[in-house]
């Protein structure tokens, strides 16, 4: 059979039902799985839509004799139902089978470097190094599709809503984002470099210049971080801003566009609106600007109790300006070598200590500072616990921001599903517009565009003052966050100074921007969050690695093309650049 | 009023009709134009939808004293019937108009660089410092919104028919497209280079062995050509691809996607199928691989007429194996100047000379080398041509490609339409495979992972061997092209082997692309089209750069941000390069 004269398949494999017995088929697909079983052969054949079982005598079928795993054939059978007591319930087309009449190897399939099963774990460099057969795996298939579903289902929601689609340019210049940019040589402007986006936001702001109202782009952008345990060089946003809009507009559309996903992914209702807690209030409660509220064991504040304490370290806290907080951790299994365990790992969050209690069964607290505490603090802190029998509470005293993120931190590792079966969205509002860094100095918390809640605040108390920024938070993972910006020149111009960046200076970088702003800017806000990371979730994923089509290692290699790699010198000279000395060596030892 | 504590606006311009006689509403948008007319002040408030009138008294409102051109206002007002005689029937509100009541600037705009009108002229570099303002304009709006109905049209249709949506990487390896790649340095493997995407091509055939059966995307892609009249460094393309597909399967699927993004954004529902002619009919009939088909002019084979001519320069053309060809450019005005002019630009497509002809009135050919020409030639041209008095016919003798590429050439400059009011879709089938170089090598003519027709002509006739090639064309642009791919890693190494490349590069470049067609590759087909071209032509625009939001210039300079630029030598040393000196010595030179 020329397979380029005939029809490759008339039905793909889950659409032979009963309602097909005794019609001629032809299928396309993969070979599952072969059983050889009295002198008959069984072959599980596998397409994009799932599995038809076909049944063919090897006299009758020359080709059969080669066919192994994951051969590419067609078949074209008559289908009839399986003999009583084979059927298998579990499959879709478990009522039937194929009779071969003609099978053709469409293209043979060497040694696999592993089976095409779920069930088979595999180290992941080998995965990625055959990512063309990892994907064909039941649950990576599943996570392509749910993919395509999540972003046809954002796009969707905001056709509807009247949304425009716009394609921002990503040869642009660096911009402002706080990680290192990703550079492109230019080769008509030999020496001088694009920069690849690390988000669109300028150009989102443009178009609300230019009048666009309402516009969105699920854009690649690219990040040159060191790659954490779970980053990418380039992922995937969800970009969307607003004009004549106010912070409630953003939100209520960001939750429409989650609430379909979730609804597309996980056939579930999300209720809306989602909860909305303040930066101040998350950091009291969770410890953490995205908390994960799953599961209880909020943050208790004890400074009351420890005020006039006898515990110097707690006294000691409170009378610098900081604070004593504690959580309760429930009833588990408590030993010293767990305590210790904890407490390392208290430190590295950044604790000088921590304090444990576990209430007995009489109700007193066991505790290595339990002699420095009175009848009354010990009653008191039971209640601030509400803490029974068995309880594990654990305290730190420090500023509160080391309090708050130590105690968030222990937390998240104490009570964590280790799933995403449940689903918690919610809203962080009002953060801080300005982060202080170690020196003193100021810088933005989310990005220089970010409007303040009030000017007179951030002209007074630029420290404290709170800006138009929110972050969406799904099960603990920040999805995306988004601002009220500035839209006036002059706010804007002020902002670069508070930062630090002089009028020079601001001038030099974002003249054009500044320029752009005075020409009748609407008011705007938007939002952005990342879609690998929502679908991850919603996928019960703990990776965004696992819903990246074809994923780089931490390294930033591709194991499977080898990419990156070395080029000519030639191609260097055009864009005016060369490799340094350095490079040049990197390059002479890898060769040798 | 503080526009964060009030709604910014009640309705959108366009929303606001006689219902709404009587109401109190809310509108924002710019100022299109202000009138003062009787101590009245009249306002055409403009936001996405349209445009409403305001009617003001300067006396009750101080902000209406400073309002300009392009200030972004909001108005509170009532709407009220316009006084007889002043409705304005062009505008779908041109009944009404609204009472201010209260008028707010939310941003002031200085002096524009050029007004927001259609008709007015501005120096393309201008339009592109301030694209922001450019956008403004009604018919650049209307092609963001084109674009993003037609984006929105290709996808409906796709997803309809089960397409995945997968995202590709943008950081890979360089492959062998017939372009430049435009390349990006790596900072974790110092001195090694990613490149931009070419196209998708490599990775959806990795998909169609990973088993996604069907994957479209709108993609993103590079090519780093010097930029001619109408190419941009980055460009959209939809690429799809389909596993057991054939070439009808693709030509099938992309008609529907083409029809549906013309009734979306023409309202015409185009007939289908679409024409098809073989490469070879299209040359010569139309002298391109490309015809634009909404005129006849078609190109008229005379060798048999002069077979036996006495006018040597044609009798040498036929006996060297060339051929006699003509167009019939109709009725015209003729001159001398003209004939020069045409002789030249014949010359510029590659023809030693042009023959032109003139039918009289009485009948006779009036032209250079009438009297070489016997009665019965005479007569015969004329039949061939069909030609009516005041005719002008055109002729060139060379090789077959000379021949028909000159004819096509002059072909379109005689009778190619100014603008895109018609729509021609139609197919180019059955490409050569490979094409010579002037040193007699071979190359792909489409890329090396196209099939062949047929592997035994592609054996023993390489240079005549057809491809599985086809072009999808629309008023002579073409759209895009695509074809059966090869799928038998054998088959694929005797093309690279054909292509001169030897076996140890094809391992070393596609090793790992060979590797994975081991493993039971299905039968795949696929194609690719430029989203810019079509959305230009739908939109009747004559350069591509109409209906990209933000392009660039034809050297890749961004006009309004200055992309690309300089960079920190400290940046360039964390990538492992460094300038040559020739870009010092460039950079020393624009910086003096």
């Amino acid at each position: 059979m020329d397979e380029r004269d005939a029809v490759m398949r008339t039905h793909r494999a889950t659409e032979i039902t009963v309602g097909e017995i005794g019609q001629r088929v032809t299928i396309a697909g993969w070979v599952q799985r072969r059983r050889d079983h009295g002198g008959i052969t069984f072959l599980d054949i596998r397409d994009a839509s799932g599995i038809v079982q076909v049944v063919a005598d090897p006299e009758d079928h020359e080709a059969v004799g080669d066919i192994k795993m994951e051969f590419c054939v067609s078949v074209a059978g008559t289908v009839r139902a399986r003999p009583e007591g084979t059927e298998n319930p579990d499959l879709p087309t478990g009522q039937i089978e194929i009779g071969a009449e003609e099978i053709v190897v469409l293209s043979a399939a060497g040694t696999l470097p592993f089976m095409i099963d779920d069930r088979v774990e595999v180290d992941e460099r080998v995965r990625l190094q055959y990512r063309y057969l990892d994907l064909r795996r039941p649950r990576m298939a599943a996570n392509l599709k749910a993919r395509s579903g999540a972003t046809a289902a954002i796009r969707r929601t905001l056709d509807e809503a009247g949304f425009l689609e716009v394609e921002t340019p990503t040869l642009i210049n660096s911009t402002p984002e706080g990680a290192r940019d990703v550079l492109v040589p230019s080769r008509l402007r030999t020496g001088e470099f694009y920069a690849l986006p690390q988000s669109p936001q300028l150009f989102k702001q443009l178009l609300m210049i230019a009048g666009v109202e309402r516009y969105f782009q699920i854009a690649r952008c690219y990040r040159d971080e060191d790659f954490r345990s779970d980053r990418q060089l380039e992922f995937t946003q969800l970009d969307l801003e607003g004009a004549f809009w106010d912070r409630d507009d953003v939100l209520d559309v960001i939750e429409s566009v989650l609430v379909a996903v979730a609804k597309e992914l996980r056939g579930v209702d999300v209720p809306r609106p989602f909860p909305r807690l303040t930066w101040h209030e998350a950091m009291n409660r969770y410890g953490s600007d995205k908390p994960d509220i799953r599961f209880g064991m909020e943050i208790v504040d004890l400074s009351l109790v420890f005020a006039e304490s006898e515990f110097g370290v707690f006294k000691d806290a409170i009378e610098a300006g900081g604070t004593v907080r504690g959580i309760n951790a429930g009833t588990r299994e408590w030993s010293r070598s767990r305590a210790d365990a904890l407490t390392d790992r208290a430190k590295e969050f950044g604790a000088k200590g921590l304090v444990w209690m576990v209430v007995e069964d009489d109700g007193s607290l066991r505790s290595p500072i339990a002699k420095f505490l009175s009848d009354p603090e010990l009653g008191e802190i039971k209640r601030a616990f509400s803490a029974g029998p068995g309880n594990v509470l654990l305290l730190a005293a420090d500023t509160w921001k080391t309090t708050v993120t130590v105690l968030g931190g222990l937390r998240l590792e104490l009570g964590r599903p280790a799933n995403h079966d449940e689903l918690e969205f919610l809203w962080v509002v009002d953060f801080p517009l300005f982060e202080e860094g170690e020196d003193g100095s100021i810088t933005f918390s989310h990005h220089p565009f970010t409007s303040p809640k009030s000017l007179d605040d951030m002209r007074e108390r630029p420290r404290e003052a709170i800006s138009n920024a929110y972050d969406a938070v799904l099960n603990g993972i920040e999805l995306g966050s988004g601002s009220v910006r500035i839209h006036d020149p002059d706010v804007q111009r002020e902002v670069f100074e508070i930062l630090g960046i002089d009028p020079d200076t601001a001038e030099k970088r974002f003249g054009w921007f500044l320029e752009a702003l005075r020409y009748g800017t609407p008011p705007h806000a938007g939002f952005a969050f990342g879609v690998d990371r929502l679908v991850m979730a919603l996928q019960n994923e703990s990776s965004i690695r696992e819903v990246i089509p074809f994923p780089k290692t931490q390294t930033g290699l591709d194991p499977m093309t080898g990419a990156p790699t070395w080029v000519d010198d030639a191609q260097l000279e055009e864009l005016g650049i060369e490799l340094t000395s350095d490079s040049e060596a990197r390059r002479e030892e890898l060769e040798a």
